[in-house]
């Protein structure tokens, strides 16, 4: 196992979320609140799709396109479709129903945790400005809206990374 | 480059499969039976899509959702569909030609080289919960079931993570 | 933070770029120029679809079936479609006019911003067989093409790892 120096150090993980799939979402969450929960430092870096993650249900754009990616991205975390049969939405209500059924829990529910257990969120500026996503449309929680070199910063200090 | 502490110690890989697509089931497999046969402990964690990669070619399911992922996602290994151009099995059909072609593994060929190298074969038990698919299902040489902070532990452990 | 042995040693970053979207293209040159710009040593490794980026805008295939894989993989980094909103062909001008707008620098730009920072461009010899795409298509830039095992001794020995 690769050690720290100082081993009292937390260990340290960083996550880029690119994907807003609800089973890719699903999976970076289920690792973030496990690695958090065993006192781990996580980071979690949320670029394009990924943004919807941390967006409040609000319609954004300025422009012509911006506003037309705003309704095909509308909605927050809770309408995320999962990668494969999304069917038009029927996808999403079947997989939500699959996980109640089986009492796991919801992305909300796992996005609380994960901020509980003190998951950073940090939006990535770039894409919030290609896609005119302003800073009041990302919920209040998000740590910070930075750039991919801060990522690779994060990324370099961190024990394990994933690109999701 | 980061040297363990006790230099006899093995190297170690931990590889999350989220995705079932031909693909990229080739590319983990390929960078596990590479890491494998250059002495490294290799754990693969198939999660989600990426059970088709362990699952026998055995209907699953018990409720009627279960049932209809069930048939969806019908098929072991074998029924692995490229991410681009699946075209109704024709993309799979043809990666496959294309493959042989070249003389290059099939993917259950390179499934069995992972086994007989050593690597690990995991499944996510909390998606085998959502997704109705049973422990007898999968492949008799996966060698536990377990959830996703079995995974996290294995990727602090290791030296090099994917998220596939 | 994991510490090399000898300190004044480069950092080093290894991706492999499995997706030929334009999105994930684009987060794979960030990482790659944000990390070189830090003085870290990165390689990336092309392999199927992502090969896209390197190629040059040339038609590829022998048999009938590469033929048609050159067909439909034809055009360099600049015909790279998102992930999502592909509307044969809409989303790739959408997204070009949207970043285009808001001055964020475009694929072959970034590819040539890795490339005079120094960032090492590798193929995946399989892929290039299977799908039928000789070396003389890629860019003169690449450095070479290799096999996967390549790659995981490039990661073993880097700090950061993704699979993109």
């Amino acid at each position: 196992m690769v050690e720290n120096k100082k081993t009292k150090k937390k260990k340290k993980m960083a996550i880029a979320v690119m994907s807003g799939d609800l089973d890719k979402l699903f999976g970076a969450f289920i690792i973030a609140t496990s690695a958090a929960a065993s006192n781990m430092d996580v980071t979690m870096f949320f670029t394009f799709w990924g943004l919807r993650a941390i967006k409040k249900d609000k319609r954004t754009g300025k422009s012509f396109m911006g506003k037309m990616m705003g309704f095909l991205e509308s909605g927050g975390i809770d309408k995320a479709s999962p990668s494969k049969y999304s069917m038009g939405g029927l996808g999403r209500w079947m997989f939500k129903r699959m996980m109640k059924a089986k009492k796991v829990a919801s992305l909300p529910e796992l996005r609380q945790m994960a901020l509980d257990l003190g998951v950073k969120f940090y939006g990535c500026q770039m894409s919030m400005d290609v896609m005119e996503i302003p800073r009041e449309s990302l919920m209040d929680e998000t740590h910070e809206c930075v750039g991919g070199g801060f990522f690779v910063e994060k990324a370099l200090e961190a024990d394990v990374q994933f690109f999701i």
